[in-house]
């Protein structure tokens, strides 16, 4: 019986095991501020690969970066309460500005005439910006980003998949039509699906919401979602028309080119470090984390091996060597990210430490690798002991299609999974149950996957999806144009919808 | 007489020509929140110019980023403020963690057990972690780095320099000894100099704070002071040895190379969007901004010169032509970022919009440029007017020399600055009053600038530098090691001191 790293693994418990992959990898952990992460290096320079990948999309296709206040007037978000009834009221909520001694004891004083409200995303605020920003149709569009952090005050967390913190870009533009704001909005969903499935390797499905998962004040929402190991949903992003609605309330107006005062038309998109546990759900398995080379902090980590103390010297020499051998290398775009491991431990702790990370690359070089002049290269998809010995002289052309084939392994095994557990397509609402309930009592996760199935769209006829904690994910953008039963009314139904359990 | 695009100039009123450069540069705004900005893109775009080298710069020497959580609990500043007391008290306190609605008004709701305090720094918070990742020695040094905002509850505030929230990064590391701590502090100095100076184009005087100027907890506080042209220093960047305070509050401990137990020493550094300022005060003239290209977020704006509406299309064509001539060409090892305004405004307002905004090359081309295969190049460093003609087919080669060029030429130009306006040196306290007094009462910023003497370090016999808003800046790095006299006491001194009024 072959063991694993990971303790449980992800057939045993896969929630625990999701638990025990953050902490073997040193990606994140709990802190003692409730509901808010700590976002260990391993972890955070994975959010910066996506960061670096997504800004450059963002950028290339018009956008600029700005940033705006992290708190909100309760009064913004006073006018958004009369017409909004979806309003996430769960917040963090600053009352004073001060604090004071008293007795010894630190205490709030300075009470805000208005109280302030922690950013849980920016519409408001940013709005309130572009009615400044914008009087004629010539001052359209407009387009901009921000990276932040925003606060929604969760009752039950998770790590990266729902924190009371968390960190997140939020797209924010303004368009003189609607023709050109609903443009934009698939656009951006385009960027988010492009990115996931070629740097992040994980494949999505695109989508409309329907109307009772829109984000409150959307006229339309769009998604990608993804389907995890445990064959449950995760929404990767979120792209949102807005219609005139935010236009309205932030007072963001414009003169038309027929000379008259109308509202603009407003989109809305993000994604967020939720993207790590998708990351960590796709790709890792039984012995730890496994990144996709394109967003590894490190590509490759170069592990001497002294047996001898008098050899340390010149095997580190040498691991040197092998990182200058590589240093005009490139992969995606990038120069080759290399890192020599010099710490003191143990050869086999300190392999399965890097193993564990799930760096795309290791290796090995020791005193007899200096005189054959070669390393012994060892990949996170292959079998941890599958070794392959390289020549130094060999390297640089080598690494860059090794780290290709790993990221087209993982994208390859990701949509394996999404296929394979994908019902095409379910007509009765008896089978779709079956299909979602547990075969074993014990592991709820494990289930039948995703669910494809004919919708009439009748208000609330989803409902039955409650029982068994499942929802519409999307409505896809590949329709069919076939004509079948609505899996809840039994109506004649064209529209093809995408059913399944979530995070 | 020449006219001036921003009004009032700087002789006329200095503090008031800084807001108008911010406007006239869409840096910045003021926000609804009280003391909270807007960053605009032109001004986002600077900071990403600043960090990209920062960040770059503090991974060579070792670091690793991180993100630690928004808020810090109550009691974790209740530890600092028994043994601190220069504790920073205005901050944001958040005390409830919902909004409910009562008679369709919005009220906080769900208060907390413990109230939560927005970031001002995060010593506490990070030290936390730091107490549960370091056991051995073996572990340390940790040496991370955060990108963050932070905020401080300011009574008053001026655009970039002095602002509620603020955009920063902050180094924590953690180390063995004393030693390595002071080298790690002494570094990051070095690095906070070498960015302002090479890529900022701002000389700075590296050196000590003295002990009434240190951060509180700190052992000790270095820091970079930069002149600004109004003679005014800009403390730009500091870097605090902390000792092991702050690992006795936050329980640092690790074994020891002789297995005893022992607590860290800690160090923190850090540098804000305030640097903004610093650029603007250092560089703009009576035009507007002029952003040094290292850090300008598009090197060269091109602006096609369009008579007749029936030449767009050639000319634009010619735009794009220019462009692509450009694309394989760097400066400062970055890919060179041009921008082609398109918009559809008057050309002499089109220019000045980038004149304003500092662009470090404007590239102009109109129908008569096409046929001669050249541009017009405008530099940001000489007059408005001041035209070269470039071939299109020397472009490429010409421009990376112009750039550096003009960064050159700012740094040379605020060396001048700097140089002409410090007093070398001052002896008795009557001439250093008369230094620092303005010539004409009504311009009460234009005075002598930085001074230097000698002091005998005796506690509090600076306080009479309090009635000229005058503190000593710093005990300079580079010291004579001559004997004067105190300019204070009239005590026998060696000790050089660097007297400014500051931001």
């Amino acid at each position: 019986m072959t063991t694993h790293a990971i303790s449980p693994t992800r057939a045993e418990d896969y929630p625990e095991w999701y638990q025990q992959i953050i902490k073997a990898a040193e990606l994140a952990e709990v802190s003692a501020v409730r509901g808010c992460m700590v976002i260990r290096p391993w972890g955070y320079g994975i959010w910066e690969g996506i960061q670096r990948d997504l800004d450059r999309r963002f950028k290339e296709t018009g956008h600029q970066n700005a940033y705006f206040p992290l708190f909100i007037p309760l009064s913004f978000l006073q006018k958004e309460a009369e017409h909004v009834e979806g309003f996430a009221k769960e917040c963090a909520v600053v009352t004073h500005h001060r604090l004071e001694l008293k007795d010894g004891k630190l205490v709030p004083a300075g009470e805000l005439e208005e109280p302030l409200i922690v950013r849980p995303t920016s519409e408001t605020i940013i709005g309130e910006s572009f009615a400044r920003w914008v009087e004629s149709y010539r001052d359209l569009p407009i387009l901009i980003n921000q990276w932040a952090n925003v606060v929604r005050w969760e009752m039950r967390t998770r790590l990266f998949l729902r924190t009371t913190e968390f960190l997140w870009q939020e797209g924010h533009t303004a368009h003189a039509n609607e023709a050109e704001a609903m443009d934009e909005t698939y656009k951006m969903l385009d960027v988010y699906a492009a990115s996931l499935e070629e740097v992040m390797a994980i494949p999505v499905i695109k989508g409309e919401k329907t109307a009772g998962e829109r984000f409150p004040g959307a006229v339309r929402t769009f998604c990608v979602e993804a389907m995890m190991q445990d064959r449950k949903a995760l929404q990767a992003g979120t792209s949102h028309y807005l219609g005139q609605n935010f236009a309205k309330s932030s007072g963001i107006k414009f003169l038309n080119e027929k000379s008259e005062i109308e509202h603009a038309y407003t989109t809305s998109w993000g994604v967020s470090t939720r993207l790590i546990g998708g990351v960590i759900m796709t790709h890792s398995d039984d012995d730890g984390l496994r990144v996709p080379p394109r967003i590894a902090p490190h590509h490759i980590a170069i592990l001497p091996v002294v047996p001898k103390d008098e050899t340390k010297g010149a095997v580190f020499e040498y691991a040197e060597k092998i990182a200058s051998a590589l240093s005009h290398s490139s992969y995606g775009g990038e120069p080759l990210r290399v890192h020599i491991d010099k710490r003191d431990m143990r050869g086999g702790d300190k392999a399965w430490s890097w193993i564990k990370k799930g760096v795309p690359v290791r290796l090995e070089a020791g005193p007899r690798d200096i005189d054959s002049e070669s390393v012994v290269m060892l990949r996170r998809d292959k079998g941890v002991k599958e070794k392959e010995i390289v020549k130094l002289a060999d390297l640089s052309t080598r690494i860059p299609i090794v780290l290709k084939e790993i990221q087209d392994n993982y994208l390859t095994q990701a949509k394996t999974l999404l296929t394979a557990n994908t019902i095409d397509y379910i007509k009765n609402f008896d089978d779709l149950k079956a299909y979602l309930t547990p075969k074993n009592e014990e592991k709820p996760e494990i289930h039948g996957g995703f669910i494809l199935a004919k919708w009439s769209g009748d208000k609330d006829s989803d409902a039955p999806l409650a029982d068994l904690k499942a929802t519409i994910r999307c409505i896809p953008f590949e329709q069919r144009e076939t004509e079948g039963k609505c899996i809840f009314t039994g109506k004649k139904a064209t529209m093809d919808i995408v059913i399944a359990k979530s995070y």
